[in-house]
C-alpha cells in the first residue's frame, strides 16, 4: 500500500505567528499551546483551525509469543476481556472519551477470541493472534499489508464522517514486547534501553523479557525493510495503527500520538515516509521505559507528563482538552488592538 | 482574621487506595491521576468524590511601586484594561473557562481605576493601588486584614452556592515583584533566585528589577510575622488570594493553585496555617523563574508542565480537565471483578 503525504504548506506561518503574538498576553506566555495552535493552523492551512469530531480508535490484537514465553505478567485472555470492558464502557479510555467528548471506536485487529457480531465492535480481524516471533515471523508480508490497509481504511471512513483530529490506542497482552523490538530495530538502541515493565513486571521479569526478545532479535536482525521488520515483530494492532497514521497524514488530519506502543507504530510509519511527523502531536510522556528515548529520537516534545503507562490511547484522550484550548485561544482571544490594551 | 483548618481525615485512605488499585488497569498506571483521586477523596471524605461547580476567581489590583520604578515592561493602565478584557470575555482565562465549563468571577481588589458599577465585576476594592514598598509598607495592617477578609468572604459565598473546587487567578501590573519579595521572605532564598522575566523583561530588565526589590527588602527585612510581611509587599490581589485560600481550606474545598503569584499567596497562607497545604492541588509548573523552587520548598508536584507564564489563573483552568478525569476514573471505571477481567 502506497501513501502520498504532502509536506506542510507553510505559507501562513508568519501570519499565524503574528495572530498568536498579538493576543492579549505576554509574548510566548501560553507555552506549548502556542506551538500546538501554530501546528494545527499549518496542518489545516488556515488562521482559524477547528477541532472537528475528535476520534480515538482502539485496535486490539493478540501476540503469539505470549503462548510460549512469559513476556507479560497478565495472561492472554485479558486482551479479549478488556475488549468486552471497552464495549461495556468500563475501561479508562471509555471514561476519558466520555468526559472529553471524544468519539471512541473499538476494532478487533486480531484478538484470539471469536466475538459474536456486535455493532460496537469493528471487525478488522486478520487472524486470531500473530505467530511467535522467537521462532518465525509474527505475520506474513501479505498479512502485514492487509493490516496496514485495514488501519488506513477505517481512518478514511471516520474522516469521511467529519473527523479532522484523530488518535489511536491499543490493547494486546504482550504488545510492549513488539514495541520494544520495533524501537530497537528503528532507533538502533540496544534492547536493554527499549524494554520496560509493561503492565507491571518486576526487575527480574524485565530481565527475562529482554532475554526472550533477544532470541527474536537474533533471528530477524538482518531485515532492513520497514515492512519486513514490522511483519517480523507484529502485532496486528500496531500494524493497523501504522497504516492508520500514514493514511491520516495523507488526509491532512491532525494526528495525536499516544504512548510507547502507538509511538512504536509511528517509528515504522516514519521509516516509510518522513513527512508523516509533520502531522503529529505527542500527547504525553509515558512512564514506560523507552518512550522518552523514542520521543528524543523523533526530536519531539510531549504535551503532558502525567506518569501514565496504561495504553488504550488514554494519553490522547487526556491531551485533547489542551489541544482544544490551543485552538480556542487562537480563535477566541482578543488582540491588543481589539481589546484596547496597551502593548509594551 | 482567624481561620480554623482541620487536618485531613485519613480514615478512608486504605479503602480509597484499594478502590483505585482494583480498577481495570495495571497497578499505578494512571500516574498522577491516582494521586489526585486519592487526595480529593480524602478532602471530601468519601469513596465517590465529585467536582461540583468548579470556580475560578480572578482578583485584580495595582501596585504603587510601578509609579516610581520600572519593575514591569507594561504600564500600570494595563491592569484596568485587562479587567475590561475579562468583562468582555476576550482574555485567555475567559476562553479556557468557557471551554472547560468553569464558573469565572472577576473581582476588583484594588485597581487604580474608577469602574462604573457592573454586574460582572465584584467590587472588593480596598483602595486604588498599594503604596510603593521601596519607601513604606505597601498596605497598612488594617488594609491587609480587610483584604484577607474580603478574599475569604467571596469564597464563603461561592461555596454556599455549591462550589467544592476552587482556584484563584490574578491580574496586576507589577505583581511578580511582590511575589518575588514574598518568596524570598518565606523561603529565605536570595532575590536573585526569586526574580524572573515576569511579563517579558530582558536580562537587563530582570537585573534592574532585582536592584529595585533589594531596596524594599532592605527596608522591611526585620519583619517576621506573616501578616506584616504580606502588608509590607502587597498586593491587594495577592492578599485576597491568601485569605481565599485559607477560607477555602477551612471549608474543606479542593483548592487548585495556579502559578508564581498564586503560589506566593499560598506561601503566606502556609506560614499562617500549615494545614492549608492538605487541601491544595498544584495546577502547573510555571515558566516564571522561581516557581519551580516554590513548589520544591512546599515539597509538592505540579499536574501540568505546559511552559505557561500568563497568570490570570490560566494554569488552573487548563488543569481542571485532568482533575475531572481523576475523579471520573475513580467513579466510573469498572473493577477487575465487575468486568470479569483476570488480575495478574
Amino acid at each position: 500500500m502506497k501513501f502520498t503525504i504532502d509536506s506542510l504548506n507553510t505559507s501562513l506561518k508568519k501570519e499565524l505567528q503574528s495572530k498568536i503574538d498579538f493576543k492579549t498576553k505576554p509574548l510566548g506566555s501560553l507555552g506549548i499551546l502556542e506551538e500546538i495552535a501554530l501546528k494545527i493552523g499549518l496542518i489545516q492551512n488556515t488562521l482559524s483551525p477547528k477541532i472537528s469530531k475528535p476520534t480515538l480508535i482502539v485496535f486490539a490484537g493478540d501476540h503469539g509469543v505470549v503462548n510460549n514465553h512469559a513476556v507479560s505478567p497478565f495472561p492472554q485472555e485479558v486482551t479479549s476481556q478488556m475488549v468486552f470492558n471497552f464495549l461495556n464502557g468500563g475501561a479508562a479510555i471509555n471514561v476519558f472519551c466520555r468526559l472529553n467528548n471524544i468519539q471512541l471506536k473499538i476494532a478487533d485487529a486480531g484478538v484470539n477470541y471469536d466475538f459474536e457480531p456486535n455493532s460496537k465492535l469493528i471487525d478488522l480481524k486478520i487472524k486470531k493472534g500473530t505467530k511467535d516471533y522467537t521462532s518465525q515471523s509474527a505475520m506474513t508480508t501479505l498479512e502485514c499489508e492487509d493490516a496496514l490497509k485495514k488501519g488506513a481504511d477505517i481512518v478514511t471512513k471516520v474522516y469521511s464522517e467529519g473527523t479532522n483530529s484523530i488518535g489511536f490506542g491499543e490493547m494486546g497482552i504482550g504488545n510492549t514486547s513488539s514495541a520494544s523490538l520495533l524501537m530497537s530495530a528503528f532507533t538502533n538502541l540496544p534492547l536493554e534501553e527499549c524494554t520496560g515493565k509493561g503492565t507491571g513486571h518486576s526487575e527480574e521479569g524485565v530481565q527475562s523479557k529482554i532475554e526472550i526478545l533477544k532470541i527474536a532479535q537474533n533471528l530477524h536482525q538482518y531485515k532492513t525493510d520497514p515492512l519486513e521488520i514490522l511483519a517480523n515483530y507484529g502485532g496486528f494492532e500496531i500494524t493497523m495503527i501504522c497504516g492508520a497514521i500514514l493514511q491520516a497524514a495523507s488526509l491532512k488530519t491532525t494526528i495525536i500520538i499516544d504512548g510507547f506502543i502507538a509511538t512504536s507504530a509511528l517509528l515504522v510509519a516514519n521509516a516509510m515516509n518522513k513527512n508523516v511527523l509533520e502531522y503529529c502531536l505527542f500527547a504525553h510522556n509515558s512512564d514506560e521505559k523507552g518512550h522518552q528515548k523514542m520521543l528524543a529520537y523523533l526530536n519531539v516534545k510531549p504535551i503532558l507528563n502525567l506518569g501514565l503507562r496504561l495504553g488504550e490511547g488514554t494519553g490522547v484522550a487526556l491531551a485533547i482538552p489542551t489541544i482544544k484550548a490551543s485552538v480556542a485561544f487562537l480563535n477566541e482571544m482578543a488582540s491588543f488592538e481589539d481589546a484596547g490594551v496597551t502593548n509594551k
